[in-house]
């Protein structure tokens, strides 16, 4: 890696939001991280570059850190200056969560991927926040246990705890926040705190845990977290069934969950993701709303689940109820919706994607999405719609040249109107992608003017110096 | 009620540490409350006890709150004072929350005690903060669906947010952290503040309902609660089985967690605990550590769960493994539980109970169980054991002679020496009754100097007069 003589020029000429780190701070931090300090101009514009729309925003320096006292430092040499850190995981942000938008040092977690403890008794582990979920269940494979939260990307542990992130098991496993047991973190004196202790409850004073978990760097940074595990179930069944309508899809699901039916997965993909995924795997499914399930436990619990819930589909008017056991026909009843998210960029050639995340109670979800789909519709907009149904939460990709201005401006008014009626349907603005920088300008809308000034408060009290990826979540 | 002219005569007269409502300030809630505020002797009284063991200390009025923006009122009122303010459910706290040891405002929830709306469609209802647990399972009681969190005593659903409470049937559907969708509170500056939307997950911001939950009142006032429902299970069963050891009992439970199996309750009795509901009820348990399991789920499943049990209870040299599905039998084998309480306090005529609070991992928790015991023993002192098995947490019930100090004094000694013996086994020093005044000097214990700070942040930064439940949690 580069020298120092080699940071970029500042971009902070004319720039009085930027604060960038001293040529004093930079030899400090070398003195320590040798070439785990990198200002190479690729290094800075990759660690400022993540899955959203934005343009990146280069930090001033990266640095590799391997321990909970690399961070520490870290953070005591950058709160003397008053200068930004700003966590990195692996970078799959949708919100915009790692730009460095007033410049500062970006604390990269990639070395930190131990996974410090097993422990099949307690069904917990504990891990370097940089261990990345899929090196996780690596280390757990020989286990019999899992750990369950599965964002579309391998994401880091300590990036899915900063944005509580979730994926298409939370309707069985739950959310992060229902995962994390404690966590490690650096705060803003460079103390270190552990948040909570292994016991699987407590209620030993304020809520630290949860406070850090979905703060998106904002009020410390984390360095390990200890999760939870689930064991295997016995056996899995996948099934696929399209029904005449989202709604019909929509209340299969709620019934099921309203009987108790403890669904695996439950994930809908709409008809236009379904004519994506025909065109992108020349497949030949029906062009309907379509569930994707999954079941798990006894072979014979899995049987009666998926009779219970193919007579409930058939009550909706759902289709052939596809269903299977063996792993390879699961994968192949299931690829579809592994393939969605691709198979929809290519509906439209060069686009990219503006992703929403609205989350709604589930009563309000199939009535929230039709009026999505009429939105669509009468805005010419080209947007398949799938979600974790169980959940209340969907995805529109809305596809936009990312050349084109005026394309990019009406998804974003797009993604406005959907927020207001995700609010307006007792929902949230964000199910699980966070608030990063795209959605700050909704939080007051969704807690209240009231209710922003608290979590300003709370920023205030944890980061008074505001070092912690600033200007994200609340403005101060 | 009386009038104004009844207070009874301050006892701020040289206690600096009391800060007392001026008589403008009781004129102005008087304008406003009418009969709802109080200054009776008696009702002063009541609302300073609780079910600890300290002597009660009444605050100087309580009011009958029918509203939020009663509490909001309240609130804004005895602010201008600095005067305290402390919520009061139904009294039920075994750690000293509600004693006014500032003396203030009592805010008596019990008025507020409306079901605001169930919805069967979201699996959630949002009740007043008065609502008991056992007024809202009883309006759900055509519905379908139940509110499953259950401790002790018949608690307000404010109480037990507050507290973070948690039950016997924990192990399938959690604590109360599980299962609080959203907070109504009244903050400081008489703000009221939603906490988050009715969507069944969010990533919007930092997490207020979670941060409330657990805050024992010392950030503000909970008016409101949206909570989670489950539906009842198609069938339940009852099982008590009887073992050799604390150690077979506690794996037995353990290893079924292990393999999966959805255990709707799983509580432990120890010995002593059998020789007292022996004693209590007339009935000839044999008087090892027992399991009492219950099962829910289909009738297939249940007796699917229940064969698994049985095997490996049986391989842990468990006894009879007695079993019930029909109600009028599940009640009769689960009896001594429901009575265990009661019938420790009658190993010792006069007694009263120091209840201990311990959670620690589920591995350690047989170890410390064990150790726990042993001290007991060289002590001798006379307190059975049981607890919440499938969580790690158990009770120690001390029996003392009320009037004889060193007997407490030995109480709180073994108290202390427990607390050290969880945080040892990586456990917390309350697993669901909360710090209340009782734990606040294990708290540096359990989080280090360092994670205390934080917490003293936070509440500086929500309460900077210190006017919510002072004295509580964290010492300013």
């Amino acid at each position: 890696m580069e020298a120092v003589a080699t940071i970029p020029a500042r971009t902070t000429a004319g720039d009085p939001a930027r604060r960038s780190p001293s040529a004093d701070l930079i030899a400090r931090l070398q003195r320590r991280f040798g070439d785990r300090l990198s200002t190479s101009r690729a290094v800075l514009l990759q660690h400022g570059t993540d899955e959203s729309a934005y343009a990146p925003q280069a930090p001033d320096a990266v640095l590799f850190v391997q321990s909970t006292d690399d961070v520490a430092f870290v953070v005591r040499a950058c709160a003397a200056e008053r200068v930004p850190i700003i966590g990195f995981g692996v970078g799959s942000s949708v919100e915009g969560h790692l730009l460095a938008v007033q410049g500062g040092v970006c604390v990269d977690f990639s070395q930190m991927n131990k996974v410090l403890a097993v422990r099949p008794g307690d069904l917990t582990a504990t891990v370097e926040a940089g261990v990345t979920r899929g090196q996780l269940n690596a280390a757990l494979a020989e286990t019999g246990f899992f750990f369950s939260v599965d964002p579309g990307a391998d994401a880091s542990i300590g990036g899915m705890v900063a944005t509580a992130a979730s994926g298409t098991n939370t309707v069985r496993y739950g959310t992060m926040r229902d995962n994390v047991v404690n966590l490690t973190v650096v705060t803003a004196t460079g103390e270190v705190v552990r948040t909570a202790s292994r016991a699987r409850k407590s209620s030993a004073g304020y809520n630290l845990t949860q406070l850090y978990c979905g703060s998106e760097g904002t009020l410390g940074l984390i360095t390990e977290a200890t999760v939870r595990l689930h064991p295997h179930p016995e056996a899995v069944a996948a099934a696929v069934v399209h029904f005449p309508s989202v709604r019909a899809a929509v209340d299969t699901v709620i019934e099921a969950i309203q009987l108790g039916v403890p669904l695996a997965r439950a994930e809908m993909l709409d008809a236009l993701t379904i004519r994506a995924v025909n065109a992108h795997s020349r497949t030949s499914l029906s062009e309907n709303p379509t569930l994707f399930l999954e079941f798990g436990g006894t072979k014979e619990q899995i049987e009666a689940q998926a009779e219970v819930m193919r007579e409930i589909a058939d009550s909706h008017g759902g289709g052939a109820f596809e269903w299977a056991l063996r792993q390879e026909e699961r994968t192949r009843l299931w690829t579809p919706r592994h393939h969605a998210y691709f198979a929809c960029l290519q509906l439209k050639a060069g686009s990219r994607s503006l992703t929403t995340d609205a989350c709604v109670p589930l009563s309000e979800l199939a009535q929230c999405i039709d009026e999505t789909q009429a939105d669509i519709d009468a805005h010419g907009l080209l947007a398949p719609v799938f979600g974790h149904v169980g959940d209340g939460n969907f995805h529109c990709l809305v596809l936009v040249d990312p050349a084109d201005a005026s394309q990019n401006e009406e998804a974003e008014a797009f993604s406005r109107r959907l927020v207001a009626r995700a609010l307006r349907h007792g929902g949230t603005s964000t199910g699980e992608h966070g608030v990063g920088l795209h959605k700050m300008h909704y939080l007051e809308d969704e807690h209240g003017r009231e209710g922003v000034a608290l979590m300003r408060a709370l920023k205030q009290a944890l980061d008074p110096d505001n070092i912690f990826n600033p200007g994200k979540v609340v403005a101060i």
